[in-house]
């Protein structure tokens, strides 16, 4: 195969497979080239990945050594991407009645909510993670989106069992703002015992969801890899009960009669280097 | 920029952007080089993509024309695919009590599930399509990875009204299996009048929820463009009310007793050319 045909299969190839090994040998009989044509192609993927701000390749060294692609965007494209959605989120067309926020237009949005799970995903990209965790119904397409760039399944929590489910675990909380006791469900055979856990939702104030899914992993005896959540709130009257979490927005007022919103960056700006 | 730097470059650009018009005059601009050179790439990136089985470019002619990337799954992985969903699912491991078949494992990858949306964008490829609707908790995933590939937002329907999301449409349904009385929800301002809506689930029996969809889209004056569901099942006492749909695979039979699943692929293989 010609190099430059070559170059767009390999691209494709390896952009699709996240954190996953791909073995020099490997692409040198799918591509039907020598190991070294092979090495330099890896070496031109690596260089414009890392110019165009979304990663890079990580070299495995040894006999079946390879390659491993590591989504990661860069600082530039980081602070961009969070400041757009701070303006987005200041439109006081989002105002709802009760102070919330409306946000399920820019969480309907494929390419947003994949932008998002990538700087998750940049985030954590230095831990070990088996699985990414949320809760139903919003935070969804946000934990497929960094599951997607840490190549790991996907676990569900719900609020209430499903018959069509098998036999699950449940726990009671009590949600931070109304202090209201609440149930959480996971299935038993979604979550191996010990697994390293990414927790990812769309919303957080006190953390008392978070802190539910985090009583949910010990009954598994799962850990705690991460959390990350898209917009934490403050809440004046509530101590946090969750503190080592990144978030990508703060909501810092929501002014109802005046209709003015205040958003800043969260903190995982400052963890992108 | 050179040929080869210039074609991971585009590969990455293309694919993260599928259905949208890159125009030649802007990839001239960005990769710095000639229209001619430009082009030239596009024909190399045309061809591996079809090659590699995941799609082609579209020409667009004019003086601001370009190529729009079109997700496309070839005959041959389509199968390939199906076919093992089909073998997955007929693992007797599977069995419930009352009969269904545990799904979330599966449902859980983020692999796989790029490929069911792959595959049913496929499908949808030829259709115009403004948005893709599912109903919560299971089809989100897969309306999600279905609209990554179209280029559009995803619309969620509720069972239950949230108050954070603003003023709703509701209606009532009859679950076609249970005959019980149900209530969707959609959030106003969450679909455009006159949209054209592709409707996803994970599953379908009777079609009642499915139907519920539909009705809902007329509260909007909105159209059905497509349905496609992953795994429909036969039921015996129903007459089905839906009727032009897409299925990835076909439950046939679920023996309790013997522990034996019947899994076949559903119609969705016969549409990819």
């Amino acid at each position: 195969m010609k190099r430059s045909d070559r170059l767009v299969a390999m691209t494709h190839y390896v952009l699709d497979r996240p954190r996953e090994l791909v073995s020099l040998p490997f692409l040198s009989e799918k591509y039907e080239a020598a190991k070294s044509s092979i090495s330099e192609d890896l070496g031109i993927l690596n260089k414009m990945f890392q110019k165009e701000g979304i990663g890079y390749l990580e070299s495995v060294s040894g006999a079946a050594g390879g390659v491993k692609y590591i989504p990661a965007f860069s600082k530039e494209y980081s602070h961009q991407f969070v400041n757009q959605l701070c303006e987005r989120l200041e439109d006081p067309a989002r105002l709802l009645p009760g102070g919330y926020l409306f946000m399920s237009d820019i969480l309907g949005e494929p390419g947003t909510v994949r932008n998002i799970g990538r700087l998750f995903a940049s985030v954590f990209s230095d831990k070990e993670i088996d699985a990414v965790m949320t809760v139903a119904t919003k935070g969804i397409p946000l934990a497929y989106a960094v599951a997607a760039y840490l190549n790991v399944p996907v676990v569900i929590v719900r609020r209430d069992p499903k018959v069509t489910e098998g036999s699950t675990v449940s726990i009671n909380y009590v949600s931070g703002s109304t202090k209201k006791i609440q149930t959480m469900v996971l299935t038993k055979r979604s979550l191996a015992e010990g697994s390293k856990v990414c927790i990812i939702d769309d919303f957080m104030k006190a953390g008392g969801t978070i802190n539910g899914m985090k009583n949910l992993l010990t009954e598994f005896n799962a850990e705690v890899a991460g959390i990350g959540v898209l917009a934490e709130a403050e809440d004046e009257e509530e101590d946090r009960v969750v503190d080592d979490y990144v978030s990508l927005v703060q909501i810092i007022s929501v002014d109802d009669r005046d209709t003015k919103i205040e958003v800043h960056e969260g903190n995982l700006l400052s963890r992108i280097e």
